[in-house]
């Protein structure tokens, strides 16, 4: 599959473009490029302007709120619901988390659930928000039902993922952004992409057997919780997933489960919703409400140097500590730009031509 | 392995005056004695009864204090650390989670961090605390080194579980309490107990390979992450395991990774301690400060409904909410006793001896 490269600039200015396009303000056009554009400059591919489409024709289904009045509906010290107004996760997101962020100003901690919001992009764009408060971040949210629970065919969770940002001091910051599943959803439209065979442990056809072809899903199949099967811990996968639903969703009033709406357009959601739009939830604690931060931070160095200096398998890549891979990524993508697939680039070039834009 | 059952009665009397032995106040005793064997009545027999000389060892070594001024060294409205004072984490956690459920009736949620503390017995039974106040309740722990983190052969991380408790209505409570590896050590102590080899993916040998061979740890092997290897998500299961240490034991002062003292007392803790004890993590979350109790809990119910319902694997058994084995468990052995492995009696009557005790 050929692969032309971008520089980041490019796709900026694109993106902003086309988010202004659908009416969106340019302070929020901006803020849901940053966020959107994130996981290309991150190298999760599957997540950021390969995606930008399938925004803009949600939007066209009027699935999206270009203009939403994002708003707080409960709160306490501590705690707030937002009801995101059918907005762009990428936007709402980043609101939600600034409530956490000021909660946690206020009294040592601060936990937002988000109701009618829709994908937000990589959970890591959002648990990262708190690191510069010297702050501990943590992002998730649900998402359309591709997940089989454990003994289970029928596909009852999203990739539901975590992340979870924790500041250092010399150290870059640990920064933990994970699938509650055994594969996240593009590492396996990669594969159906170059045509190449999934391994065994990462899906299930709809028997419940586990298969190597990656577009299972399409036949009834599902991914399955990290894990793998239960003689592996795929209940446990299983069980984060659920966390992640029920903190997102059934704190917030958003939908769950398997009414969670889907993101691709062309499918309707539910005609029963149990909630509204899909949900989310956020955290940020502030390192001294438990400890003097510089004291902490020191000792998140000591912690990383240590992890990092573990005796590696012969033969194998040394010791990585989440966040590594991304951040290393991070810097040759804004110095060499983006590497897009010509999939992606057919999508936007489309997309240009759509709203006069050039690309 | 021959078996005998006892009355939850007959174990509860003899673990109260073990406890009393070692110089436990009466109601520390009774404490310490319900949360450990809380274990045993769950069906988790490694964290129970069987692990009382363990505990008894550790006091007779001086490691274990059993009268600990338990005390608040820094707070938040929303955040406490605890200094356990070498105590039991028997006694110790429940205090430091009863600070995390009186803040959340406070400010909406509360998360304490503990140091200088000891095992804690399952984490499921401080979660489980929070249930009773219509709150969500969170704990997880830190624990000796057992685990490599992925492409490492070194033992960096304990079995680091976490366990989540939330409030249904009519429905019992979704209670997960996971351990953040494939197996949790337990499994391998009954497959050694017996004699049998484990899965392939559950533990490596001191090269880093998949060994089938349960006695791998005593020659220098490890157990893996949740997730097996890298390509099913090992890395995953190291991140989690990670953010249990760090919440545990960076956030509170304790030992983390390679620091964290074994609970047996036949080796010692390491020369270089990097902080006090183990570490513990609870928190609280108030339903009511995300939305009316009465709502969630009917979405609880709802959401339970929907997954025991969900399209089981042919023949398969049906599908399970997180807890649900736990809680028959609990049922049956309160009925009909709890059946101890004849290692397990023998190391009883040792101890009986010794204090001069009855079993």
């Amino acid at each position: 599959m050929a692969e032309q490269t971008f520089p980041f600039e490019t796709l900026e200015k694109f993106t902003v473009s086309a988010f202004k396009k659908i009416g969106c303000s340019d302070a929020d056009a901006d803020l849901a490029t940053k966020v959107l554009l994130s996981a290309d400059l991150r190298g999760i591919d599957s997540h950021g302007v390969a995606r930008l489409s399938g925004y803009i024709r949600l939007w066209e289904a009027k699935r999206i709120n270009a203009t939403p009045a994002i708003r707080t509906i409960h709160e306490s010290p501590s705690t707030a619901v937002v009801d995101g107004d059918g907005g762009l996760g990428l936007v709402v997101a980043p609101h939600a988390m600034n409530i956490a962020i000021e909660k946690a100003r206020q009294c040592g901690t601060g936990w937002v659930s988000v109701q009618h919001s829709n994908h937000f992009g990589i959970a890591g764009y959002h648990a990262m928000m708190a690191l510069e408060h010297d702050m501990i971040g943590i992002a998730m949210t649900n998402a359309s039902p591709l997940v089989a629970p454990t003994w289970s065919v029928e596909r009852m969770l999203g990739t539901n993922p975590i992340a979870v940002a924790i500041p250092a001091d010399k150290q870059p910051a640990f920064v933990a952004d994970m699938a509650t599943t055994t594969a996240a959803n593009g590492k396996l439209e990669i594969l159906q992409r170059k045509n190449k065979q999934a391994p065994e442990g990462w899906i299930q056809d709809k028997q419940g057997n586990t298969s190597t072809n990656p577009h299972e899903l399409k036949d009834g199949g599902a991914l399955v919780p990290l894990g793998s099967d239960y003689e592996h811990g795929s209940h446990k996968g299983y069980g984060l997933g659920s966390i992640v639903d029920i903190f997102s969703a059934v704190l917030s009033g958003a939908n769950y489960g398997p009414w969670v709406p889907p993101f691709v357009a062309f499918l309707s959601p539910p005609a029963d919703p149990v909630g509204k739009g899909i949900g989310h939830f956020f955290g940020a604690m502030r390192i001294d409400a438990f400890r003097p931060k510089e004291e902490f931070k020191q000792h998140m160095d000591n912690w990383i140097n240590r992890f990092r200096s573990a005796k590696p398998v012969a033969g194998q890549p040394k010791v990585l500590i989440p966040g590594d891979p991304e951040r290393e990524m991070n810097a040759i993508r804004l110095k060499e730009g983006i590497p897009l697939n010509e999939k992606v680039v057919e999508d936007l070039k489309e997309l240009a031509k759509k709203f006069d834009l050039n690309f």
